[in-house]
């Protein structure tokens, strides 16, 4: 296990050059008379960031497929829709009407740069190019057209009202005041996102509907965990490695896990959450190794 | 054609009617947790209207196919997609940071109902569930889905960064100051998403390719004839008609089709696109009877 953790995190560091690399072929332009708006999608797409999801959607193709994620255009496509519409979320999670945060990794949020009209405008356009980037694909697709539909549609079902964007519904009202609400939140608002990218890269890397099914609980299980984790490093954690200011959470009078479970039930609940999902994991008839490794290593943040 | 003239201009005085209570079927839910933005998307999506985009669909795709509309649910599943895609757009102009509308159609706008960040969200729900609407009928579409992953990817272009949103970010922008660029403007902000209408419509009926084309070209036209009328509406018409107070767009300084050019030569390019639109549509194959009267009607606002 050394040894793949070793790999494993050769593997993230060198990832979200790749990826970037890789979604540029893929990003659709307004043209000469709006640079603006290109610019402003483009700003907040290459703002940097883990990559997550999409690292999750390739590892998932690769349990299946056994061919390098670099290799498939269609994922690559998906990959990139995918974190076309994580960017659209958080350009529209950071709008003063929102959460009214003007720096997001250190850098300047898009309504600090571009002016809050074309903030709306560059997430509506990324969201919108999420779509575009997965159409084309899927007309492109052939004899793997109707599963590149099936992914779009679960992917389109994670983001929206009944997945991402409810979440953050009930974030924004604020209707979640206990151990239940919150966790459902969590699972809406984050959860849904992370097992589209597991699901659709193992639909896409042909694994079974059984082990589709499989891989959607434990990645919603993993979300959780990243979730709790992320509150208890609001607490305890450095700024550097949280990517945000400690005690930003507190600050804003937010619920999360951590205030209301306190801080040793939450790493409990946030183990038991990672041990459940790597145990799932194990029942799948891919080669989930490197998944696993990917999932224990966010979960622990040890990279 | 005074017959037609007549039922076409009942059948768009009933059509309204007939479609909303066909959009129901489609519109995803987020539940229990969240009524809140359910009701704010429905909000919007049944605030009335003369619903010219899926009229101007269900006309194409009758033009094509000869059956009646309602007897194609792929069809009305793109519908009601185009209506979710027009419908937010209306919902993010109006907010504070761009066009700072508290009203339309008489009635307040969604960020006053609902506040600004429901109404950002609304927005982004009804953009994503254009795409879970169509991505679950081009599921379901069985020998009709590459037709409909066509007909979605052509939509979500005309929605995108190469039209709609491109066209919006130009407006935001105030990047026109000629004749030329603001009919560049309209092109993309107005026409790229009628055009899809009737192309999307005619994809999904079966028309040719060669059709497809020229109804593009068509569609373009006939929202060039629109967008001037609604322009010079501004200055003649009264406000019951325009649907909006007169004199609005000078009040806002715009620089409009009439401001460039004066009333008479916005009057003779509005009816010349008119009629080229209309000969354009006499050389396709299909009977395009219907939408002709139904773009004659709109242009000349007689209904």
């Amino acid at each position: 296990m050394n040894r793949v953790r070793l790999m494993i995190s050769d593997m993230m560091k060198e990832f979200p050059a790749l990826f970037e690399e890789s979604m540029q072929e893929f990003i659709p332009t307004a043209g000469m008379r709006t640079p603006v708006i290109d610019e402003a999608m483009r700003y907040s797409l290459f703002a940097g960031g883990k990559r997550l999801r999409p690292m999750l959607m390739a590892a998932a193709y690769e349990a299946f497929s056994g061919e390098p994620w670099e290799q498939s255009q269609l994922l690559r496509a998906f990959m990139t829709a995918l974190e076309m519409i994580h960017t659209y979320s958080l350009i529209h999670d950071d709008l003063p009407a929102m959460d009214n945060d003007d720096l997001r990794r250190g850098k300047k949020t898009n309504h600090i740069v571009f002016g809050e009209d074309m903030a709306i405008l560059a997430g509506d356009g990324l969201l919108n190019a999420a779509f575009e980037v997965m159409s084309e694909a899927a007309d492109r697709a052939q004899e793997r057209q109707s599963d590149a539909v099936y992914a779009m549609t679960y992917l389109s079902r994670a983001s929206g009202v009944r997945g991402m964007i409810g979440g953050q519904a009930i974030d924004v009202s604020g209707q979640y005041r206990d151990e239940k609400s919150v966790l459902a939140m969590y699972q809406k608002k984050t959860g849904a996102l992370l097992a589209a990218a597991v699901v659709t890269g193992a639909v896409l890397g042909g694994a079974t509907e059984a082990d589709q099914h499989l891989l959607g609980i434990a990645a919603v299980k993993a979300g959780m965990a990243f979730q709790i984790q992320d509150d208890i490093l609001d607490v305890t954690g450095d700024e550097e490695q949280l990517g945000k200011p400690i005690g930003s959470d507190e600050k804003r009078d937010l619920v999360t896990y951590v205030t209301l479970t306190g801080l040793e039930r939450s790493r409990q609940d946030a183990d038991r959450f990672l041990q459940e999902s790597l145990d799932i994991l194990d029942r799948v008839e891919g080669d989930t190794a490197g998944l696993k490794a990917i999932i224990a290593s966010l979960a622990g943040r040890s990279f």
